[in-house]
Formats: structure tokens, C-alpha cells, sequence
């Protein structure tokens, strides 16, 4: 059976969420209301900030939350649920709220991306998928940002579909890839239910396909003659490919008054390789022909290229950008925060562990970014209480929560928060962008983070810090878990 | 919009297949039968073989290819393609033939692995999806088998739905998973539709819904007293939560005679947290009670604690095994290796390139796997034109197509065609194997092989051999390549 035609995105959930919610049902809690926090912890690529994605489809993926009958009788076969259970999951849906940051903005380790507040059951069960959905296109979305800045302005394409992990892998990858800067996709579907630019042009079979290379490229320039991009490396790049391109662009283009053309190289040395073909193509003329080279690129071997003068317009990614082969994994995570009472008084929760940094942030939250007046840069993120509000009129003294005699005063700043509310009480409250909305908001927000943040290696630490608040909160919790272990 | 929910995979194309396709079209060579194998260049994480995996759904999706009226729509709004191809793409499916190798086939690199052979453009279109479904699950599948090879009997589940590249990442990821050795998943939805066993108790969240670590593990072990598996790792192990599991379990278990229940640790040290948790459980009486391991795991950690002596009954793995994080990419390509003229003659076409490891066999071709009679042992895979035939009755030499002067005489043998028919002429003739059945097959085909190609390191390069007709054709458009680099 295929997945992906028709899977109700519902059942995509780590079994405990329903083995505890069936659990909270049986012991009562069912309408407790619950916050979780969405963060991550560790930046892909060791480098300076991720961007957020996904949230598109995580709120379609609530929009739609239901269990059909097929799927009752499933959860019924599992022989572990209480029937008045599997009755009221009949009628299950969201009723809670969702905050979360705008799809495309930069994000730092430790900070609520998104919260969720929502009876138990609710919360706990969307874990997985609201998990999946931005880890992957967060991933994705990250590592095609790294690729482009790498590129410096040469247009970057996404053609990693047949290495994808899987179909999603490749389709919502490219939108990822799209909002993190890439110009296109070679993804067909991406495209139709996207929007995402998918383009391209031959393969070696069609090359193979005739009786020579140079009838090959002619048929090619006469079917598509205003976008002949030739694939020059089937046999020779420099002895056979570009020679026959340039006599095909002769034959079929220049009679037509064509000069924008373009080949593609897939094999062999791209700096070489490149420069020798942009000095035949200009000699021959085609001073507007461009080239796409794709063979194993990222972000290190296409600056590694551009450094050594290779002649390349536009870089065809693949493997390495839709599995972000070198980091694969973003760990973002869904950790409670708080429960409330029956009489709304708000218990905040942490989760102590013996790795320290795995410990939790507690109580219901809220996210600040400070901007610069003066150059308009990103200073400093900051979490507080959601109670609490930052006046930007006033100067503010801020101090990492971990060498906490690192401080920092505030002063001419503008504090934007950053979170905004998506979900209130089950009713969607936001305006889901275009897609080329968030690519254009993800531009202009990584614009304002200081270069020394955009290091590929070894990045300046940006600063996201607690409130005074939040931090003798968590003083005291951890305080008193020392005290008593079994008691949080 | 939500991928997972209703695209027509068909459109999961790379979009110069269609650009080709109308080109074949338009050039009339719509009808002109092409042959493409499948094979892959490089075994994950330097292992000495890969799983095959993916067909089933590579099926369901050759059953199912058509353009729906939307699709035509789309296609037509790109302004680029025929007319009369698009109509005729209304009526487009399958003609043609796929052989295949069964899933859960130890694999190796440059043979194989399927074959197409059809008409030009619908062997065209579906390189992609074809190549995603085979990458994914294959990667998986290998990544999986290497992590229950680790464990040396002991209970692997996959665990990694959230840190998945996306959807089927995690859906198909998990099927995946179970082939290659995993007993289980957390992903509900795999079991639903795949029957892959999927079973999970609690998270950290249910410890922190209750007042105390105690009241929690109480509570939970009345409502599934058959199923208590309990997360001890939310403050402290050892001195909160064993004490407490261990009391929960006197306090509910006990009188009702359960012995059967289980501990999850998520953090700290696995080996010495293991021992120390072993023994508080013996002495308590617990002896039956098994203890479930997760965080970060892979094959090189889980070796390494079990030979520092943890005491671990289950592992349950992430990121490392869902996204094979130390190997992300599983390298397969989908290469034209003939054509047939009108007249039914096969003309072979070979891809040179300037990477040698780029260059492809030529020809439609057979692979055959060679077992010794007297170990049982898999010995040899050999690639020989589809004409060939192997009589296992008579001694046969073959020789390493790189390292010529490497020769073996293969005596006291089974010869055993590799990949089986599963489409001709459009329709399915293969019947499916249940995911048991492959799960089973996968065991006892690695059972044959030599344990020397089973090192995690620099395992042994298992044998893959031309025949000495196949080579020679090799050889000879090779060097005919060489002198006229335009013609192939």
C-alpha cells in the first residue's frame, strides 16, 4: 500500500501519545489543559542559526485532525483501549491554541519556536507530527540557506528528489529548499502543489537515446530551442559535449536570432572543466550561453569553486541538500512546559535530566527578538514569563542563563515578539503567507543577523537569554528537585 | 497543502523526464523500447552490502500511473508541451516489463537490481520515483540490519518518527526498518497500514502530569498493569525513578501476580545506569523486568555497551537508524543501457565518464548469485548478457572486471538468476510477499553470507563479475568511444 495517497496524517502518531492518552482519560485528566514547548537544541552544520519551516503544513495537519471508523477499529484490535475511549475519539479535534514563530525566521538552540496549550490528550497526541514536519523542513530549509549564501547571488536548484528519504522527503524537501533560498526545483509536483519553480531540461538517456551526441543536442535545440540547456559530459565534456553543443546552437539557434542558451555538466573536475567551456563558448559567440554544473555539490565545493574562478552560473544540488547529507537531523523536541489546574491556576513543569542539557525551560512563555535602532541588527533573543512584557522605551539588562556573569544592557532597541497566534481555541487566527512571502520574509530577516553569526564554521553565539523571572523560576525548581528527587 | 494527503504520485517526476518525453514525442520515438537498470555505486557506512527494498511500493505505483484532467491542466499551463502529447497522456500507463530483485536481498554496487524495459517515455517518467522508493527504504533497510547486527539478538525497535524526513521518512522508514531486523515501531500508522508491530508506553510528559514521579508510575501501572514499561530518567534514575518504579510495581503488580513489566531509560550513562539498575531491580525481586534503552543510539554505541556489559533487554533507536544520520544517502541511479531499433534489434548504449566509477555496463543483462554446495556460502554475483545462461553443472571462470588478473573458477555450485519477473507487457505477474515473509527471506539470504562481508570496517569486497561476452562489448565501446569521442 502507498503512503503516500490517502494515509490519514491523524494515525501518524508514536503510539505512547495514545497508550498516555487513553491514560489521562482513564485517571481523569482528559480536559486538563497542557503547554508544550517546540525547540531544538543543536544548529545543523555546527553553524550560527537554523530557520524555521513546516508550519503550513502543521496547521493543515490540525485543520484536519480526525479519526475515521477504519481507524477506531484499528486502535480497537490493539486490545489496550478503554471502548468510552475509542467513542470519544470519535469526535476528537483541536480545541487549543497555537503560537508559533513565521515560517522562514531565524531560530537559535533553546527558545519556544512554537506552543501549543491544549487539553492533555490533544497536546500530547500532535506531538509527532508537528515534530516531523518542522524538524524536516527546518533541516532543509537551513541547508539550502547555507548552499545559497555559498553560491554569493549564482542561482542555486534543488534536484535532489531521487535521493530524498522518501516521497515527502522530496516534495515538501523543495519547498523547504525553496524558502531557505534556493530559485527552483527539479520536482514536477513540487511545483503543481507548491508553487515551486521546477524546471529541466535533458538527462544522458536522451543523449543516448540517438545515434550521436550532436544529433542529440539538434533535435533538442529544434523541440525547445528557447531553452536548449545541453547536457555536454555524456562522453567527452570538452572534446565532444561543448564542441557539439556550440555546433547545435549554430545549426538550430542562431538562425533564429536566439542567443540565451545554456549546457549542464554532470562529471569530471567543475572548475577545470567550466573555465575551458566558457572560453570556447565565448569564442564561439555564445558569450550568453550559461552554465549549470550538479555532481555532488554543497555549500564547501561550490565556495571551494567559486574561489578557484570556476565559470558557473547556476548549481543543480542534490543528495546533499535534500538530506542535508552532512547534518541529517534536526533535533527539534516537544517538551511540557505547565498544566493547569481545574481552577486555572498555571503549575509550571520542568524536565531535569542527567544530561544537562537536556534539562527544560519551565511555565507558559513568551519570545523576544531585539533589534538594533542604531543598525538595525538582531541582538539578542529572550524568553520570559507570558505575563511579562518588555517595555523598549526602557533599557533592559539581560544575562546568559548559563555564564550568567555575561550581561548585557539594552538600550535604543526594538523588541518584536516573535511568536504569533495561529490557533485559538481550535479557530485558525493567522494568515498563512505565500510561499514566496516566507522566502522573501527569510531574506530580509537573515539580513538583519550580523555577519559573524553567518560563519559556516564556528559562528559568533547569538544571544538568547532568560528574564530574571524565568531564571530564579528554574533556580528554584531545580533547587527543590535536588532537595527532594520524587517531587517536581 | 498536505502532500501526504492525496497527490498523484505520478507527478513525482523530475521535470525533464516529461521535457524528454515530449521530445521522444516529438521527434517519433514515442514508441521506441528502452531498457534502464537500477543499480547503486556505494554501500552506506562502508558496510559489505546493502537490502534491497522499496518494490512494494514501486508496484503500487506502476499500477497505479495516470494523469488525472487536473494534471493535463497543470502541465499545459507550463506552455511547453505538444498538445496531442498531452492528450495523449490521458490514457498513459505501464506497457512494458520490470524485473526485480526480492526485497530484502543483499545487494552489491554496479549490478542490477531492476530492469525496465519499455517504451521510451514511460520508462523515462519513472526514473524518479522509482529511484526514491528504492533509495530510501534500501538506505534504511541496510542501516537497520546493521543496528540489530550490534545488538546480537537482543530487541531493536525504530523509534525515529520525529526526527524523520518527513512523512514517509517516517511511515515507509519504519516498513524499512522492520525488514532489515527491527522487531517493532513507535509509528502508529506503520501498523496500521503495513503491519509493521508498533507499541510505546509512556513520555516524559506522563511522569510530569502528576503531582509526584510515584503517583505517576502508580497510576500508570493500574491502567495497563500488563504493560508497565515505565520512564525513569525524568529527575533522577537511580535515586528517584528505579525506587519508585520498583515500589509502583510492589504496590499494583504484586498482588496480582504480574512478573512481566519494564523500565525506559532516555538519558545518562546506559551502561553504568543499566548495571546499577539490574541489580536494584534483582534484589527487589523484579528479575522478569526488562529494561528498554533510547538515546542516540547507533550501531557502534549499542556495541560498545554491550560489551562493557550494560544491562540492556531492548533498544529503541532514533534519529541515528530513521535518517541513517552516519549515511544519509543511498546512491542509486537508473541508467539507459539499450534501445531496440523497429526491426527488434538491440542496440546496447553505454555512459562514459570522466569519473570512471560513472561509467555504466551495457546491454540488458542477468544477474545470477553463485552459493557453494558445500558451505552454503553466496560466493560470487555475475552479470552476464540476458542471453547467457549459466549451467551450474560445469565449472565456470569468471574475473574481476577492474582487477582483471583476479580469476576464480566457480565448482560445486548453485547458480541463482537474482531478479524475477514482476511486470510483462504492463501487468503484474509477481505475487507480493507479505512484510513477514520479506523480513524472513532478508534473515536467512544474510545467513549466506560469508561473515568476512559482514564487518562493520573495511569488510570484505564481495565478488560482482562481468561475464567475458558482457566484458568484451564493454571493452570494445569503450575504445571505439576513444577514437570517435562524438559517436556511442
Amino acid at each position: 500500500m502507498n503512503t503516500a495517497n490517502g494515509i490519514n496524517l491523524t494515525m501518524l502518531f508514536d503510539f505512547y501519545e495514545l497508550t498516555m492518552g487513553n491514560g489521562y482519560w482513564e485517571n481523569g485528566m482528559k480536559d486538563r489543559i497542557t503547554c508544550f514547548d517546540v525547540f531544538f537544541r543543536t544548529i545543523p552544520d555546527g553553524g550560527g542559526f537554523a530557520i524555521a519551516a513546516g508550519l503550513e503544513q502543521i496547521v493543515d495537519y490540525i485543520q484536519n485532525l480526525h479519526f475515521s471508523e477504519e481507524d477506531i477499529a484499528y486502535l480497537r484490535g490493539r486490545k489496550i483501549f478503554n471502548e468510552d475511549f475509542l467513542e470519544w475519539l470519535k469526535d476528537f479535534h483541536f480545541h487549543g491554541d497555537l503560537w508559533a514563530v513565521p515560517e522562514g525566521t531565524p531560530i537559535f538552540p533553546g527558545e519556544p519556536v512554537m506552543t501549543v496549550r491544549a487539553p492533555a490528550i490533544e497536546a500530547q497526541l500532535m506531538e509527532t507530527y508537528i515534530l516531523l514536519e518542522f524538524n524536516h523542513q527546518s533541516l532543509i530549509a537551513t541547508k539550502a540557506n547555507r548552499v545559497c549564501r555559498a553560491a554569493e547571488g549564482r542561482t542555486v536548484l534543488e534536484f535532489g528528489s531521487r535521493r530524498a528519504q522518501g516521497i515527502t522527503g522530496a516534495v515538501t524537501g523543495a519547498r523547504a529548499a525553496f524558502i531557505g533560498g534556493c530559485a527552483g526545483t527539479a520536482c514536477a509536483v513540487s511545483d503543481q502543489i507548491y508553487g515551486v519553480p521546477a524546471g529541466g531540461t535533458m538527462a544522458h538517456s536522451w543523449v543516448q537515446m540517438f545515434d550521436s551526441e550532436y544529433e542529440a543536442f539538434e533535435n533538442y535545440c529544434r523541440t525547445y530551442p528557447t531553452n536548449a540547456i545541453l547536457l555536454v559530459d555524456t562522453f567527452d565534456t570538452l572534446r565532444s559535449g561543448v564542441p557539439n553543443a556550440i555546433r547545435a546552437f549554430n545549426t538550430v539557434l542562431k538562425p533564429l536570432g536566439i542567443t540565451k542558451c545554456g549546457i549542464r555538466l554532470d562529471s569530471g573536475d567543475m572548475a577545470y572543466l567550466t573555465k575551458r567551456a566558457r572560453k570556447m563558448l565565448d569564442e564561439a559567440g555564445w558569450t550568453e550561453c550559461r552554465i549549470t554544473v550538479s555532481n555532488s555539490l554543497d555549500e564547501r565545493l561550490i565556495r571551494d569553486l567559486i574561489r578557484q574562478g570556476a565559470q558557473i552560473d547556476s548549481f543543480g544540488v542534490g543528495e546533499r541538500l535534500i538530506t542535508s547529507k552532512s547534518s541529517p537531523v534536526f533535533d527539534g523536541v516537544y517538551k511540557l512546559c505547565a498544566v493547569e489546574k481545574e481552577d486555572g491556576t498555571r503549575i509550571p513543569k520542568i524536565k531535569i535530566s542527567e544530561n544537562v542539557g537536556k534539562i527544560t525551560n519551565p511555565d507558559f512563555k513568551k519570545l523576544y527578538r531585539f533589534y538594533s535602532l542604531e543598525t538595525g541588527h538582531a541582538e539578542a533573543d529572550y524568553i520570559c514569563l507570558r505575563e511579562e512584557f518588555v517595555d523598549d522605551t526602557q533599557p533592559l539588562t539581560i544575562c546568559d542563563p548559563v555564564a550568567r556573569w555575561k550581561r548585557k544592557t539594552m538600550e535604543n532597541y526594538r523588541a518584536v515578539e516573535l511568536q504569533v497566534p495561529v490557533f485559538q481555541n481550535g479557530e485558525l487566527v493567522y494568515r498563512l503567507p505565500s510561499l514566496p512571502e516566507i522566502k522573501a520574509y527569510c531574506a530580509v530577516q537573515i539580513e538583519t543577523l550580523w555577519p559573524e553569526v553567518k560563519r559556516f564554521d564556528n559562528p559568533h553565539q547569538y544571544y538568547v537569554d532568560l528574564s530574571e523571572k524565568l531564571m530564579a523560576m528554574k533556580d528554584a525548581m531545580l533547587e527543590n528537585a535536588g532537595r527532594g528527587a520524587a517531587k517536581a
